[in-house]
């Protein structure tokens, strides 16, 4: 079956996922924890040809990503669990409304229906993507990265087979194996809702120019830290550092250093001295060099994804929400400042999914929130923005109860509405 | 200056708009309404202007939407009335949680930014769009018909010069005079948040394939009628009349009417008698023609926006829904049965933005379901569906206010969440 006959099969056994109950849904995540830990040793193996594969042709921190163990399958499992004592995401009544006698609204929580899913290459990421999706009763076609091609398809495998033997339809999941069958699956508009790539900025930013079903994520994390002029100084290289360096690689990593110039002479030296312990190599404007010695820079929407960072003196918290607004990639922005006034103003004024005060970029996240697992990261400003999880996986619908009314006797002042809420 | 350089100095306001108080946005409400009713003769004026133009080259129903009269008037000014009544939709507080102790997230509702709103020649609509896109804080850039190009004019002069004079910025509100300009506006995705277009299925689906925006709207509006073997026959005309012909020209008009076989020789020679009082034109299947004489068609996905009507036998509900689902526009769509089970059954499987039992299609529209106002109604699934008032005009972001917290510390244990609701 080729990408638009699955898609096909998927739309058709999305109205059965929608009106399939928590318990059901429920049921089928147990057989999906279960089987997994007693399929184990399966899993193991196929991860390890993938390793095998890999080994020597990539970094130590992209084989600590391929690598799915005992540890990582317990998480996964417990996630489940997690999952599982969840309220339903699904069937809740958002509004109820009597517009007449007789006459009731409700807006009702529903799955968005279909949703593609491409992800980079974490096992771990594929479990918690189809079990996120099934909880919420949406069908997903899951396509991972292909150096853990092995460990996805056993994992794929057995959680398919989990759900439907759980009593799921045949299609509630579907996954796409080869990297060209993806420009196939941008092509399904009318069967696909949603798409949630994750993954390297130019691949993101290919999917979004290059279909017509909307995409929830983003394609960059220039995130930037403002040091305002009554930052507490010694909140600053803890706040810094550890936005700069704690993992470089992701999206909420600062890459962008703004500080205020009534506290240039003080902060910068401070800065270079913990930027050199922590080896990040930095680049600056000319004004910065002419107190520490930087790599002269002028393009400030660069993401480094690296131990290199951005560093530029402004007047104010204004000049910082200008330069944010214009140079970041609304993702995650924050504040150093005990000025609480000042702090709120920034909030108020930088465009962003996420603005902090005090506390380091690299808190987006949607475990960190709180949130379970997440989905990915949206940087867009519609439906769903920052962490994404169950939430940004449904969407709702209105059921009108009648008794025959018609319009033509509201129209012509026969009867008129009440609009009174019933909860 | 061109629609490029209007929507980067919106962008630019926004921030402003977003951190505005409710009642700044009221004042500037209250200001609207009263120049508006001080101005009076002048809009009247400009609207004869527009009239004379059409005069004899446009049916008497668009006359009647192009006229903006004392009666209208009122209307919107009492529209304005109302909307300085509800609450704020913006600054609202949506989750609140202690991730540990003092670091605290919150998920604050704010304004989408930037709105683009494209929509048919009724000056009416032009108070209503702007004055709810202000009240939600976000900037506005509008095109309205040709047809009422001079009507417009005034009104947006207006509306604009009070919303600034109350306090609120320069680029709160733009107007876009010119259709080419439209091609310009469709640009502008680095600055435009988000496109609200009205109006014909072709002009919407242009607008929808030529831009990067997020488009909310709807290209059409294939809305059906399924009639149930355990309908209560005293309800089925009245229902399907209404449906048909008390407004064809809109997207909530009924196209299809599904009938089930069990009843179908008794409702075909109702259905006919009714439709041939209402001069309503019916297609139908073979199988229909062989009940009552229709013209013989076979492409259900047909709107006709007219006094036409499409016809076709089903052997039960689940026929009808994937009829619905196959063929229909996700809008809305209803169900005349007495079975409760059948309904809900229809309710759940329909995968379009309302699903009715028992009410006339003609009641998907926002100030029926006591929105107040709509700025259009959504046939896409995710962000908002259906008919869009303010809740559709706003979206959230998340602030984390922190004493200096790194991530560090929790990924290596030495603290870890509580996540605690505040609220």
């Amino acid at each position: 079956m080729n990408v638009k006959e699955l898609a096909y099969q998927m739309k058709c056994d999305a109205p059965k996922m929608a009106s399939s109950s928590n318990d059901l849904r429920n049921q089928a995540l147990l057989k999906i924890a279960d089987t997994l830990a007693a399929h184990k040793e399966e899993i193991f193996k196929a991860n390890q040809e993938d390793l095998s594969r890999s080994e020597g042709k990539v970094t130590d921190a992209v084989m600590k990503r391929l690598k799915f163990n005992e540890e990582k399958l317990n998480g996964v499992i417990e996630g489940i669990h997690q999952l599982m004592t969840l309220e339903d995401p699904i069937n809740k009544v958002l509004l109820d409304r009597e517009l007449d006698e007789g006459l009731e609204l409700k807006r009702v929580s529903v799955p968005i229906g279909v949703i593609g899913v491409i992800f980079e290459a974490r096992p771990d990421a594929l479990v918690q993507i189809s079990t996120l999706c099934l909880k919420s009763g949406n069908c997903a076609t899951l396509k991972g990265g292909k150096e853990t091609a092995s460990t996805n398809k056993v994992l794929f495998d057995l959680i398919h087979q989990s759900a439907v033997d759980a009593g799921l339809p045949e299609y509630c999941l579907t996954q796409v194996e080869a990297h060209k069958e993806i420009d196939e699956l941008l092509t399904c508009d009318e069967y696909v809702d949603l798409l949630i790539p994750r993954g390297s900025n130019a691949f993101v930013r290919y999917i979004m120019d290059h279909t017509k079903i909307p995409v929830m994520g983003h394609s960059e994390g220039v995130c930037t830290m403002y040091i305002d002029e009554d930052a507490d100084f010694d909140k600053i290289i803890p706040l810094v550092i550890d936005a700069k360096t704690q993992y470089t690689a992701a999206c909420n990593a600062c890459e962008t250093v703004l500080i205020s110039r009534k506290i240039a002479k003080k902060v910068l030296p401070m800065l270079k001295d913990a930027f050199d312990k922590a080896h990040v190599k930095m680049h600056g404007t000319e004004e910065v060099n002419q107190y520490i010695p930087v790599e002269i820079m002028t393009d400030f929407h660069k993401e480094y994804l690296d131990l290199e960072v951005s560093l530029k003196l402004v007047d104010n918290v204004d000049e910082a929400i200008d330069h944010i607004n214009r140079y970041g990639s609304h993702h995650t922005d924050a504040i150093i400042t005990e000025n609480q006034k000042t702090a709120e103003h920034f909030m108020d004024m930088v465009d962003s999914a996420g603005v902090y005060q005090n506390a380091s970029t690299r808190f987006a996240d949607g475990f960190r929130y709180g949130f379970g697992a997440e989905v990915g990261i949206s940087t867009s400003k519609i439906h769903a923005r920052g962490p994404v999880g169950l939430d940004g996986l449904v969407t709702y619908k209105y059921k009108l109860y009648g008794h025959g009314q018609i319009v033509g006797d509201y129209a012509s002042g026969k009867k008129s509405f009440h609009f009174k809420d019933l909860k």
